[in-house]
């Protein structure tokens, strides 16, 4: 268990980026910071480390958004635990989310992206409990 | 409770239509049967009927494909059930599908499919359960 | 497996009675029709009949409305599954309804109703899922 | 970001009351303190703060008991989350508590509290995952 | 999609055995019975047949009881879905049943065990949703 | 609220005994740490103090494993909560789990700790909602 639980996070804002990497931090994870999407996604086919989960803004630097952003994160992991924070893009949601994917409605507390991101984390135990 | 609950249904292969079709109607919904993509969301976007969800296959004559149905179906409304039907393209549902929709991988049983849709209208109770 | 599984129907309208006892006989259950909510809390006390749901309107002849027999029902079990069954009154679900009970919205289709009853019984498990 | 998130607290125990607002403080949340459910029904109805949750006692000082204020939240808003905390009153659960709420079995750790207000929240994300 | 969805049934009591087989035919599945644990297990271990489903009775025929079938199965196919039907044993099931499971208290509808079926081959959709 | 929440611990790793006692404690849960499957039972058949969750490790000093552990306190308690630690066993887990248990696969974060046990703690109000 010295091995560390590492989340990569999207956010330019720097404000947001401090909160989620303090939330993160706080509830033991690693947070690894990518400045636009293009970078986020070069380190994930990398695969030089092994992250768990993504946290991503939906309006980022560069060409790429969020929603596109987790679309390649699934393709290179289908069962990737995605976690989308934004203010203005909610109703979105519905047409541009992935699957078993969680919205963050901004302004949100850090519990709740602990919990987030858990969830998701707990949920991927081999096979996922099917409700009932 | 003589209105129907009409289920738009996009298939090109006349035998899995006719499967997809008898199940409905045995299940008691009405089946409206889009022979593209595109005619499908004309008839969403005209309002004329009210459907209730849709089941697409994935390969669809034309030039959509389900997943972009279904997306530009959740655009006109957020909470529109979606259950895409496929075999070969299963693999890319975490990463095209949207979010609270179901996957059935063909060949299914008729059960499935009413089981689909049935669920998914249910949970759109107001406010839908969260779970816990 | 001689025995039947039972369920309680509150239901006036002659129209909707039939669909609900026909949908609940295709599906194997056994519906047992109370006039109003008086009679359903009698039949619920006495236990003649092990009843296992309620399936029940909203607007009911008598003093009692739905939700208040549902909670009636739900002092005498609290684990007894409840459907709603209603068309105006879909709005007042989130402050009137009970706990881990679905609300169908009319019309509806007779799937539906099966798939909520099984639903509700099925996850009577002992002891229940928990997501994730 | 710099917006807060603020979660009502109805609770006139002053040890449970301080336990409930430190571990909401502890996971970013920000705890208004209501005296009775009549207060707090006052305060959501005039809207001068954006409540995002209710996290209430049932046995009230005042007329109403938590039960009836959660019934009245729900009216205001019917996808307003709601967590009870009780002792005593947990066998009344099943028939006074509204859909899509949690209870909190006195004692409860506060990392209960944190978990049950987010997982709320985050399943408000529009639409809410039915599940399968 | 000529090709069927068949469920591995094990159950000696003829009037269950006929029930079961029935409720499938009924929602589009193919039952293929087997008599005891031990043929079900060689059964599944030869793979001659995709079997998609296991419902089981607990008290069976043989040395091995539904509860040890269905860790077998888990074994070699992880997501395997898994439905118990059980009158005198359901009592055991938290402590004998593996995860993911759904248990059917005899007697219980048809509907019931196809609403069952359904869910848990639905839920098996790449990846299962996680609530929230 | 001055009675604990006690979960019990059994893991005989100093490292990661540490880190789980870290976070309960953080999260307001008092740990009570047992050396071996045989000691957990023992307490937890005692019943001198109320153990509100089980938190476990799969290769245990002693004769029992935490597969075998965990159906012990299962039939003590069907409702027990039951959380698994594991790094190398994870694949035994969909046959050797018990149902509505979490499976953590190790290195995890004290924050994904924390939040299965409140999951399955809140999971247990009377009744669990079904989804939908």
């Amino acid at each position: 268990m010295t091995e560390l639980v590492v989340v990569m996070v999207i956010e330019d804002d720097e404000a947001v980026q401090g909160i989620v990497e303090d939330a993160l931090s706080e509830g033991g994870f690693q947070a690894a910071v990518a400045a636009t999407g293009e970078e986020a996604i070069t380190l994930l086919r990398e695969r030089h480390t092994e992250y768990r989960a993504l946290v991503t803004d939906i309006n980022l630097l560069g060409r790429l958004d969020g929603w596109e952003v987790a679309r390649v994160a699934r393709e290179i992991d289908p069962t990737f635990p995605i976690i989308y924070m934004t203010g203005a893009a909610a109703d979105q949601y519905a047409s541009k989310g992935v699957p078993s994917s969680i919205l963050l409605n901004k302004p949100f507390a850090p519990a709740q992206l602990l919990t987030a991101v858990s969830q998701l984390l707990n949920a991927g135990s081999p096979p996922t409990a099917p409700t009932g």
